[in-house]
C-alpha cells in the first residue's frame, strides 16, 4: 500500500506564485492570511493527512462502517482520528472566528482540503458534509438556532448531514414528499430520506441533520419545500444533550466505493415525528440548501483533483519500481517509467492533476473576494465569477478525477486490478464524484441556464475578456507561446460555443441543453489552459531571474507546454460536438435507443 | 437486476448486410455458414445467453470464486451452466471439426461470443482461454499431443489455461523463470504463475495447463522460452485419467471485478516437477504463445464491446424507467431518456458501440479470410489485414468498453453507485479488459512497431487505399455526406500521422512509440468510421428501396451521423498529439514526475 505525500511545494506554487494570498489577505477578516501562516499550516497539515488519516485508507475501505443494532460503527481508527482532527482545530479552519472558526480564506482551506481528501476521502466526507450545514446555519439561522449549534459544530463536537434525496426525489427536489407538522414553536418531521452521507457514525455525541421537507400548507414543486434542522439528540435549555430524537438509521447503502463512510437511509418519524426547527423561512428550503450545496460542490471539486493526485502518486511510484522489459532507446531492462508510452500517460495525468489544482484554488480564491470585497462592484464581479465557476470546478475536476484514477490504475498493468495493491479503490472512490452534489449533467445544465443563457452571456463574456487580455500581455514570450496559441485557439472555440448556445436557446433549447457537457469541459479547459498558460509564464520569468529551483519551472513550463499539445486541443472536437452538431444530436430520438 | 437482452437485429445487420457471410461461405470449409444457420444459432445462443448464464452474473459475482483445501469452487450455479453449454455444442463452434468442432467462420463466432460475455463475462473467461489453448496445441502439437487433448478440449470436457506471467514476468517475458528439465519422453516443470484465469475450477475433470519455461540449455531472453503442456491429471494410455500432477492453487486474488472467474497463483513442482509434454519445438514457445494470444486479443476485444453493450442496454432500461423533473422543452415529468444530456450520454455510447461491433467483427472476417482464402494474394492480404487488425481491436474496444461502463453507470446517479443496480459491476468487470492479454500500451507498441513501421507502412497504406476508393464510391449520396467528410477527415489524420510516425521512428523512436496509443485511437476511430460509414450507405439504400424496417435503417444513418459529429472528430485532437506533440512529449523526462 502507497503512502501518500502531500505536494506542498505544488501547492505552494499555486496559491502563493499564481494566485498570491497578498490578493486576499489585505480584505477585512483575512489579515491573518500571510505566505508564513500558509507554510506553517501547510506543513502541519500535510503530516496529519500523511500519517493520521492516510493510514486508515485502505483499511478503512476493506472494513468498511458496518450497522449493528441501529449504531453506525466507522472503520477502526476513525474515531481516534477524528479525536486528533478536532483537537488540531481543523474543522473550523475556515469558518466564522464569532462561533470558533480560524476564518481562513479558501485559498489557504482549498490546498488543506486537497490534502484530507488525498490521504482518506471515505473520512473527509464527514467534515466536508458538517462545514455545509454550518454553512447554511450560519447563513439562515436564528441567533437561537446558531448559538445553540454552530459553536459545536465549528468545533468538531458534533456533525453534520444533509437530507435532500429520496427514492423518488433524486435530481428533481420538486418530488419530495417528506413532511414537517408545526407543534408549538417546534416541527414534527416524518419521511424517508436516502444516500445520507455519515448519517450516523460513531464519532462524535450528536449529529445535526439539516433535512428538507414540506410544510402541510406547502405549494408543489421547489416552491413548496423547507429546511429544518433535526438534531440526533434534542438539546436541552442548558446545552446538554437530551432525548434521542425519532430518527433511525435504517440501512447502510452497499457501494462500489469509499466504504469506510457510512451512508445511510435515515427514517424519520416513525414514532410520531421528529422535533426539528424550521431553518430561514417557510419555503424557502431551497435557497438555503444550495449555499450548503454550492459549498460542498466547491469542496467535491477539490476531492476529484485529490484523489487524482493520489492515484498519480501510485502510478509514479509503481513506475518507478516495476522494472519490465527494455525501453525504447536504452540498452538494459529499466523501470517502466522509461518507456515513452508510460512518460505519455504520466505527462498527461501530471498536467490534468496540475490544471485543475489551478482552476479549483482560483474558484476558492473567488469565493474569498466574493465574500470579502469592500469595492461593492468588485464583490459583485468576485460573485458573479464564483458563480460561474462552481459548476466548472465541480464538473471538470471530478471528471478528470475519474478518468485519471482509471488511468493511474493502468500504469500497474495486471497488479492494479488487484485490491491490495490500492489502485483499484482510487477509482472505485473517485466513481462517486461525478455524481453526488449533483451529477455532471446537472452542473452543466446549471452553467449554461443559470449562468450562461440567464444573463445573456455576460458573465462568460467577462471571463473571455479578462483571458483575451492576459493572453494579449503575454506576447512576444517565446517559451510560452505554444501554450498561449492553444488557449486562445480555446478562447475562440468556447466564444463560438457561447454564441451558438445562445443563439439556439430561445428556438431550439433542447440543444443549448443537449450540448451543455460539452460545453462545461470545453469551459473547464479553456480557464484552466489560461491558469496554465500564467504558470509557464511565471516560471519562464523565474527561470529568467535565475533561480535556486530550475528543475521546479523548467517542469513547470514542460507540464503547460504538454497539456497546450495532448490535452488542450480536445477543444476542438468539442467545438465541432456543440457548434455542428445539434442536429445529430436531435435526430436521437429517445425511441432510437 | 436487468436482465441481458441479445441484440440480435443489430448483430445480424452487420454479419449479413454489411460484411457479408457470402464474402466467406463460398470458401472451403465454411460452406455451411449460410443465412440461415446464422440465424438459427443466433436466436438459439440468444436464449442460452439471456437465460441460462446471464441470471449468474450478479449472483456470480456477489459470491465470487473461492479456494479450499487447494480446491477451487466456482460460484453456485456455475457448474451446471457449464453442463448445458458443453451439452449444447457451444464449446467447438469455431474449432476444427477434425476434433469435434463445427468449424463455424469467425464472423459467425465473434456475435455469439459477444452475447456470452454480455451476459456473463467471468464464466466465459473459461471456454475464451480454452480456445486460445485447443488453437495453440492445433498449431504445434505433434499428432499424439493432438488426439490425446484436443477432441476432449474442443468438446469442452477439459478446460485450458494460459500460464505466462510471473511476478517478475509480466508484459517482459523475457524475464521469466519457470525451469524445465528433461526426463525421459517428459519434462519437469517447477516455477511460479500468477494471473493463470480458471487456473483451477470444479467444472471439468482435467485443466490442461500451456506453460512457458526455461530449458537448462535455453539462451537468455525471448529466444529460451518453451511452451509445454501440462494437464492437472495425467492422461493414461487408454485415455482415462491417472495420478494428479504436481501442479497446486496457491491463492486466488481478490480483483476489482470478475469475481465469479477464479484467477490464480499455481504452483508447480512442488514436489519434484510437474510432469508436462514439450508443444512444438524447443525455445521456440513463444511464436506458439501468440497463437493462443492473438485468438485471445480478438476475443477480448469483442470482450470489451459485450460489457459496454451490456451496460448501455441497463443505462437504457433505467432511462426509460427512471422519472425526474420536466425535460426541456416538455411541460409535465418525464423519464429521463427525455431529457436532452441523457439522450446524448445514451446516443454516444450506442453509436461508440456500434462502431466497435463493426470493427470487431469485421475483425472476425478477416482471421475467416487468412485462414480460408484459397488464392494465395487474397490470403496473404487478409492475414496482413488481419494482423494488423488485432492490436486495434483490442485496444480500441476495450478502452471504449471501459469508458461506456463508466457513462452507462453515470446515466443512473446516485443509484448507480449501489452495487445492487448492477451497473458498478459492468465497470468492474470492463476495467481489466484494456489490462490482460497485452494492455493497451503494449497493443499499440505492436500496431507501431510491428504492423507500422516493420513494413515501412505497406499494410496500413493498403488499408488507406481502400478506404480512400470506397468513400469516392459515396460521392453524391446527400444523406450519408456528413459521415463521408468525417472520415475523410480522419482518413488524412491518420495517413498524415502514419507519415509522421515512419519518419520519426529511426532518429526518434521514443517519440513514435510514445504516440502509439494516440495512434492506435485515430486507427480505430477511422476504421470503425469507415464500417459506419459504409452501414450509413447501406442504410439509405434500403430506405430509398422502401424498406418495412424504416424505423431501424433510419436509426442506423442518425446513430453514423451522430458518431461523425460526436465521435470522430476526436481524430483532429489525437492527430494534433502525435504530429505536433513529438517534443512536448520527450520534454517530460522521467525524473519529473
Amino acid at each position: 500500500m502507497d503512502a501518500y505525500r502531500a505536494p506542498l511545494r505544488d501547492m505552494a506554487f499555486v496559491v502563493k506564485e499564481l494566485l498570491g494570498l497578498g490578493r486576499v489577505n489585505h480584505l477585512p477578516g483575512f489579515e491573518e492570511a500571510t505566505d508564513d501562516l500558509f507554510d506553517a499550516v501547510q506543513e502541519e497539515c500535510g503530516r496529519f493527512s500523511q500519517e493520521v488519516i492516510g493510514p486508515l485508507n485502505h483499511t478503512g475501505d476493506q472494513q468498511g462502517a458496518t450497522l449493528q443494532n441501529g449504531a453506525v460503527s466507522t472503520p477502526a481508527g476513525f474515531k481516534a482520528a477524528y479525536q486528533l482532527f478536532v483537537a488540531g482545530g481543523w474543522n473550523g479552519l475556515t469558518c466564522d472566528p464569532e462561533y470558533g472558526g480560524q476564518g481562513l480564506p479558501n485559498l489557504m482551506g482549498a490546498p488543506i482540503e486537497e490534502m484530507w481528501h488525498a490521504a482518506n476521502m471515505a473520512f473527509t466526507l464527514c467534515p466536508l458534509l458538517t462545514r455545509g450545514a454550518i454553512e447554511a446555519i450560519r447563513f439562515a439561522g436564528s441567533e437561537v438556532l446558531r448559538s445553540r449549534y454552530l459553536p459545536n459544530m465549528v468545533g468538531g463536537r458534533w456533525t453534520g448531514t444533509m437530507n435532500l434525496t429520496e427514492p423518488q426525489a433524486g435530481s428533481d427536489l420538486a418530488a419530495l414528499r417528506t413532511r414537517a407538522i408545526p407543534e408549538g414553536e417546534h416541527y414534527r418531521i416524518t419521511g424517508q430520506k436516502i444516500f445520507i452521507t455519515y448519517g450516523d457514525q460513531d464519532l462524535t455525541d450528536n449529529i445535526i441533520h439539516l433535512v428538507l421537507a414540506r410544510l402541510p400548507d406547502a405549494p408543489p414543486g421547489v416552491k413548496g419545500i423547507s429546511l429544518f434542522v433535526v438534531p440526533k439528540f434534542l438539546i436541552k435549555e442548558d446545552g446538554s444533550l437530551g432525548a434521542r430524537n425519532d430518527v433511525r438509521t435504517v440501512s447502510l447503502e452497499h457501494k462500489l466505493g469509499i466504504h469506510g463512510s457510512p451512508t445511510c437511509v435515515l427514517a424519520f418519524g416513525d414514532e410520531g415525528g421528529a422535533v426539528g426547527d424550521l431553518l430561514g423561512e417557510p419555503n424557502r428550503g431551497l435557497e438555503i440548501m444550495f449555499i450548503m450545496m454550492n459549498a460542498a460542490r466547491f469542496s467535491v471539486g477539490v476531492q476529484g483533483l485529490a484523489i487524482a493526485e493520489r492515484a498519480y502518486q501510485g502510478a509514479v511510484r509503481y513506475a518507478n519500481e516495476r522494472v519490465q522489459g527494455i525501453p525504447v532507446g536504452m540498452t538494459t531492462p529499466a523501470p517502466i517509467v522509461h518507456h515513452p508510452d508510460v512518460r505519455r500517460v504520466l505527462s498527461t495525468l501530471k498536467s490534468r492533476i496540475e490544471a485543475c489544482r489551478a482552476l479549483a484554488y482560483y474558484a476558492g480564491q473567488m469565493l474569498d473576494l466574493a465574500r470579502a470585497e469592500t469595492d461593492q462592484t468588485r464583490r459583485a464581479a468576485a460573485q458573479a465569477r464564483s458563480d460561474l465557476l462552481t459548476p466548472i470546478v465541480k464538473g471538470f475536476c471530478t471528471e478528470i478525477g475519474v478518468w485519471v484514477s482509471s488511468e493511474a490504475l493502468q500504469v500497474y498493468g495486471g497488479m492494479g486490478y488487484i485490491e491490495e495493491t490500492g489502485a483499484a479503490q482510487y477509482l472505485r472512490d473517485a466513481r462517486i464524484t461525478t455524481i453526488y452534489e449533483g451529477t455532471t449533467g446537472i452542473q452543466a445544465n446549471d452553467l449554461v441556464g443559470r449562468k450562461l443563457l440567464r444573463d445573456r452571456g455576460a458573465m462568460v463574456r467577462d471571463l473571455f475578456e479578462e483571458i483575451r487580455t492576459s493572453l494579449q500581455s503575454f506576447a512576444g514570450q517565446h517559451a510560452v507561446a505554444p501554450v498561449v496559441v492553444a488557449v486562445g485557439r480555446a478562447l475562440t472555440s468556447a466564444e463560438e460555443a457561447s454564441a451558438h448556445l445562445l443563439a439556439v436557446s430561445q428556438t431550439r433549447p433542447e440543444e443549448a441543453f443537449g450540448a451543455a457537457v460539452p460545453y462545461l469541459h470545453l469551459m473547464g479547459w479553456l480557464i484552466s489552459g489560461w491558469l496554465m498558460a500564467r504558470s509557464a509564464v511565471l516560471a519562464a520569468t523565474r527561470l529568467d531571474e535565475g533561480t535556486a529551483e530550475a528543475d521546479f519551472y523548467h517542469a513547470k513550463l514542460a507540464t503547460a507546454r504538454f497539456l497546450a499539445d495532448h490535452g488542450l486541443r480536445i477543444c476542438d472536437s468539442l467545438h465541432a460536438s456543440i457548434v455542428d452538431g445539434g442536429a445529430s444530436l436531435l435526430a436521437m430520438d429517445a425511441a432510437i435507443f
